[in-house]
């Protein structure tokens, strides 16, 4: 099969203006009280009639996907067959999936399309599901450190004798409600559609000419949640929860670069989240792929460079500024739209959140989960040449249970040389 | 700064079609003699009049950067101050960055602007960098473990007294070439712009109507490579040369998910370039940003339920299998463009190739570039659960030095229950 040719489409539909609303598409009534209601999101390009939303699956892999076609690789008109890929575990509805503001980054029936909207399978439309749930087993390094440090212990269940960690992961494509991200953002939907398109160089037409369309598949990153211990407790706020909300940084992350704390904030966030998991509690990771404060690793580099060789040295009174020099922006993050995925699992409550980010800290109060205790990074976590982040994040704010220094002191918290 | 409103766009101009060409912008002459002559790339969105690219900057970052407009964080018209934010490194031209088809996927001049184009720059053209280079100290456990087990040693350069690996990192952003792109897939142009077009859901029209418009910068993740050692020693075929072309598996990368073997694959890659470069020659990684085969995390969760649950269990011989059925394809990630990277640092001859994959090796061999010898990971680096993987793809012709097993053999390597 993987050496045929496939038949290409031989002529290109431009722009779907509002005169050609299909009759065959199905409504979208965001946040419905009933899911059947609320029909399913149709964003393959099998059938466009069907469609009824803007841009399609898989985030920025649908332009490999498109490649692959070209190619002649690939199916164009495949369906997914979804035989033996339901979840492993029961994810309940929540109040939030029927609250049209709750949630408005993904779609809460994302991972239930097959017991929902089966039927219309049937019919032959084309859905697919944006929201996936499996499990998996966690070898970590420095988890076998806190176990033979005697911090976490092995107790054959969350834990197992080879030193893993049995996590329920759950990966979630973005979904977005224009109405709803515009609310959060504080702007019109007219104004936010017009500037996406604009300030994408055009992608998607329809975000202007389509006011019909609700919803929008962009093409970025996806989110991905480990669950340590059960899922339905996290919507239980009698049970302790310790939860780490990441946004991903693929130089620590990965490779263990010093001059950041991510990969030792998430490893240690890691740790708790087994340990909480052990006593009755559940621990939840969540990570976001919004690499290098959502500007990408060439912005990221530049302003490391940037940050070496200013007049001074790398210091901590100095961080913030070089970002947004170099990018126009110190942070392109959007906290706004994180608390999704905590809303997606019912959870009330966060009894230990790892993070000393004020933008996470409010996101999350804002979206009506209580916080309980806000936990920094130990010291002795922290590389050497992170402490310039470190010292700058706390001086503007970030929350520290420890020292604040002034600007005296920032200027004396100064990081390696470029050339060292 | 960060806190003021920005002027928005007030009106919208949906597509650019070839009678509305402007004079201003300059023409892209790829693989010119003289990189004046090949030009700028110009994909910014400030001045849409000298624009001669198709997208933007940032892979799919790009549409962090509009909600960040949207939100009124981020100046509209923010042109970037590139003050010290030059290569630590000089990265010299390589014969193959002055030819059209070596390099099709990346910008090679997208380093050197400020140097080469610092003259549009003052005029007012906003020309930002695609490619970025930075020197970093990774902190990897598997690396602290390797040196206290007497594999690699301290030298106080590669490797320094706190166990920490000196590396250069380079960020490419994506600009592709699409005559170039069409080529190496083997599709006419305007079929592959079609193509792209219609499967991405209608992602930039320009693709279709502007085919004076060559270069795409596509909503994607970027690429960095790791060197290990002396940049220039790249290009000296002379000089031993160990390098692993890694395909993005957060699942392992990250989490270290003992169902593959991507993790273990890199680290032992980067122990063995560090190692390489303390003799004298070179490593490098390079990491592409290629999530589950290019389909995503979604998929792949999919995927890994419907392996674990299929009759007989999750066998080797099934392996390819369930990709397939549900996502359309084995595979979408395109080794095509992958030595782009490896022809961006003049690479004539890999020593030490660290993959199994025949996709990688022949698309490396394709390129030009000479493969001494392939090494596949260790037997005892392979976590249990990842053998279903590992024998199927021996079965299937990856690259082994050891055993492949025959069809019963197959059935016999069973992954664990997905309940376990």
């Amino acid at each position: 099969m993987s050496n045929e040719k496939f038949e290409r489409p031989s002529h290109v539909v431009l722009t779907s203006h509002s005169n050609q609303v299909f009759k065959e598409s199905l409504p979208v009534n965001w946040g419905a009280t009933n899911p059947k209601d609320r029909g399913p999101i149709i964003a393959t390009i099998s059938e466009k009639e069907n469609r009824n939303a803007i841009g399609t699956h898989s985030g920025s892999y649908t332009v490999y996907r498109a490649l692959s076609i070209a190619k002649g690789d690939y199916a164009r008109e495949h369906r997914p067959e979804l035989e033996n890929t339901f979840s492993p575990v029961v994810i309940k509805p929540q109040e939030s999936w029927f609250d049209p503001e709750k949630i408005v980054s993904i779609d809460p029936w994302g991972g239930h399309i097959q017991e929902l909207y089966g039927d219309y399978i049937k019919e032959g439309y084309n859905i697919k599901p944006t929201i996936a749930v499996t499990q998996a087993r966690l070898h970590i390094p420095e988890i076998f450190e806190a176990i033979d440090k005697g911090r976490l212990e092995i107790d054959g269940d969350i834990v197992a004798e080879d030193k893993s960690i049995k996590v329920t992961k759950i990966a979630f494509e973005p979904v977005w409600y224009l109405p709803g991200i515009a609310k959060r953002l504080g702007i019109e939907e007219g104004e936010l559609r017009k500037i996406l398109f604009n300030e994408t160089g055009g992608m998607f037409p329809e975000l202007v000419t389509r006011p019909d369309l609700k919803v929008l598949l962009p093409p970025i990153g996806s989110t991905t949640a480990y669950v340590f211990g059960d899922v339905e407790k996290l919507s239980d706020s009698e049970a302790e929860l310790s939860c780490r909300v990441h946004d991903e940084c693929n130089g620590s992350d990965v490779f263990g670069s010093d001059i950041c704390t991510c990969r030792p904030y998430l490893t240690y966030g890691i740790e708790h989240a087994a340990k909480t998991a052990q006593k009755g509690g559940v621990g939840l990771i969540v990570y976001y792929r919004k690499e290098g404060r959502a500007l990408g690793e060439v912005t990221k580099f530049l302003v490391y460079n940037a940050r070496k060789r200013q007049e001074g040295g790398d210091t901590a009174s100095n961080y913030f500024k070089r970002t947004e020099c170099v990018a126009g922006v110190e942070d392109a993050r959007f906290q706004e739209f994180m608390p999704d995925i905590l809303q997606y699992f019912g959870i009330k409550k966060i009894h230990n959140l790892h993070s000393m980010s004020n933008m996470k800290y409010d996101a999350i109060a804002k979206s009506g989960i209580e916080v309980v205790n806000r936990i920094s990074i130990p010291d002795e976590l922290i590389p050497a040449d992170a402490q310039v982040e470190m010292e700058a994040k706390k001086a503007a704010g970030y929350f520290t249970a420890g020292e604040v220094k002034d600007k005296d002191g920032l200027d004396k918290v100064l990081g390696r040389n470029l050339e060292e």
